[in-house]
């Protein structure tokens, strides 16, 4: 099951400099960990923003609320989700 | 070159349903033939609405665009752009 | 797997007497079918609104995607969907 | 007489940790007590987002309002209020 | 039970002069009814706007979805609520 | 002349216990003065904010302003201002 | 009493040439008759809108009101009102 | 060549009472010197708000950003700017 | 002087094929003399909507507006304009 | 390939003199390189604004993303992008 997910960050300035890699240094590791097992199927950057669009492909609406809140960097985000399904037009289905 | 392109769809509900099935056919035609050849890389339904969001991988904005104006439904879309980079935390990089 | 969804209708006026009466019926048959059979699990008119706010409990994005695209009314709607997951202050959890 | 309520938290980052896990705990004890009596009907998570949809169930304004600004947490929320009627297609009425 | 409710006209401009006219009276009597029963306690335009500012007092919010769904201008408004409950500076309380 | 006004409240979370007390006592004082006088004519709570809503009747803009500058509150409030003219369906005009 | 009044006109592309001059005329006089009695102070076009922004000196709402739901155009705009009061630097005041 | 500007201001809250007079000084004396010499044509105050709406007759975009980016409060506004032109309605034109 | 000015347009979709034609027409050879001319510096297409943005350096704001008013397709334009100066890092000032 | 690229700025009012005086001037000289080396090819300031609006010709997505990444000023900034295309009544392409 299809979502796509716009991720937009904004971290603290105040936040130490150490504080702060150790922060992204465990995103990367939370998100390449659940790129690997293939729920996260894609990630970009946005251009020019601190942000991501991503596309999951997990189990339920649970399964996908447990991702995004458990990511290190969750307090700092603003979170959109659009729930995706199959497109009539799709050469997949053909 | 990647984007992000989310495409809604109203079409005028006065049209003849002959001419919408053609248009449709068309846009189907269209679609797909971009997908073989890899420019339209996908395409999914956005739950609940007349909508898609596609990515597509192009060369140019130039050819985006003619892609886009290109559409059989383009007079019946608004269309919303973002365009992608490569994230730092893609496992592709690894 | 809930979804809240909250739907706007908005009939052309011209539409005739008859051809508006003959949708409203099956949009009720179409929604009572979908109630008896438990995925369509609330139904709320918003008020002093043509709007509904209603929740679904589905088995994936698909089949909400279905069920949305399948109204009568779907035409001259206005959907907005918000995907639900248990909250951890739910009596139900304990 | 039923109310969606839909709450967004933002607890403040400087929050000392202590002080946010009894905020958290008054607040859970709050909204348990009012699910137990009735009044706050349902409670979902809205996924990715630190907020949640409720349906409450209530005497009248007032008790609504005194419940709401009595939620520990009220101060650190931005809610959002949909009165609601019984829809005319709800199988409930039949 | 307080509502303040702001409704927002737009009569389609192909409307016959004569129907406008008899659309507007029968408004304007189901309006002053219910102002005379005391339910709909006080009406304002909005200046310069084809809207008003209005104030009801009823039972239910079922009750106020039957007055504004029976509005003979319903079809052509776009209506806001805000629930109201007693401000403690107000002093009517003292 | 009437005026509909909109005041959202956003005390600073920062601000000590006791001077926000005395800061909403010399509001209350200073609200009640103007209701007894008349030109304070309505204050409701809106359900669920901080945040209520007023009708005015005062003797020109100047005097409005000079009312809302004034408020203990107004360096921590956002307003938003509704002028009113009579309703040709008011029942007070038959 | 002053207000900032800003306009924008949105003339049906159907109405016949001869109904719209004529009522471009109407509306003309109307305002040019307004601006010569001083209370229509001022009247610019905003640059590359078909809208204007104007300052009106009136002696109430009510007047203020009478004098825009009485345009020619009054169906064919929608218009913001802001209301205004001296300025504490005002030149005027010294 | 006239301009109209909206400011809205909003001092920070911790700025220290005497740093803030001084600053309202400085504000002051530099409209009044640009009012005196005939670029800063009008001001008023926005009722209930801390921002005024001002008209400036400039030679260029140039001057307009200078004086505005000059302005002693500058750091501490949010400003909208509408070009203005003569309208063919106005009656100094005749 | 320079202007930002972006253009969307909206053709309606009932103009017969050749009264699009020669108005389409019209507006190459507007816009292509007043670049000739130099007030229409540049001209870009926003990729994937029936949009431009444009750069134009014109001697005042009635001149920009009298160019705008005169493009064949404002009728069926929404225009948004940005007033820009130069820039302080701007390498031509050095 | 063309981008418009909008910039607001917003330095926290807390910044050192010293250290801010540093950023901007760090900034200036990043601005400068890249528009002597052709591909950020305009600047201007907005009139009024902590902002600018700039033209990029650059080879792709990702060369965009690292030049605005880059910028001294990024964490300070909230960013807009437009790609752009070829119009078709560019005299250029004559």
């Amino acid at each position: 099951m299809k979502f796509a997910v716009r991720m937009d960050v904004a971290i603290p300035q105040e936040m130490a400099e150490q504080a702060k890699n150790d922060l992204l240094a465990r995103e990367k590791e939370y998100s390449q960990a659940l790129q690997r097992s293939g729920e996260w199927q894609s990630i970009w950057r946005c251009v020019g923003e601190y942000a991501n669009l991503s596309i999951f492909d997990v189990g339920s609406n649970e399964r996908l609320h447990e991702i995004l809140w458990g990511l290190p960097l969750f307090p700092h985000m603003r979170i959109e989700i659009t729930p995706l399904a199959t497109h009539p037009s799709d050469i997949a289905l053909a």
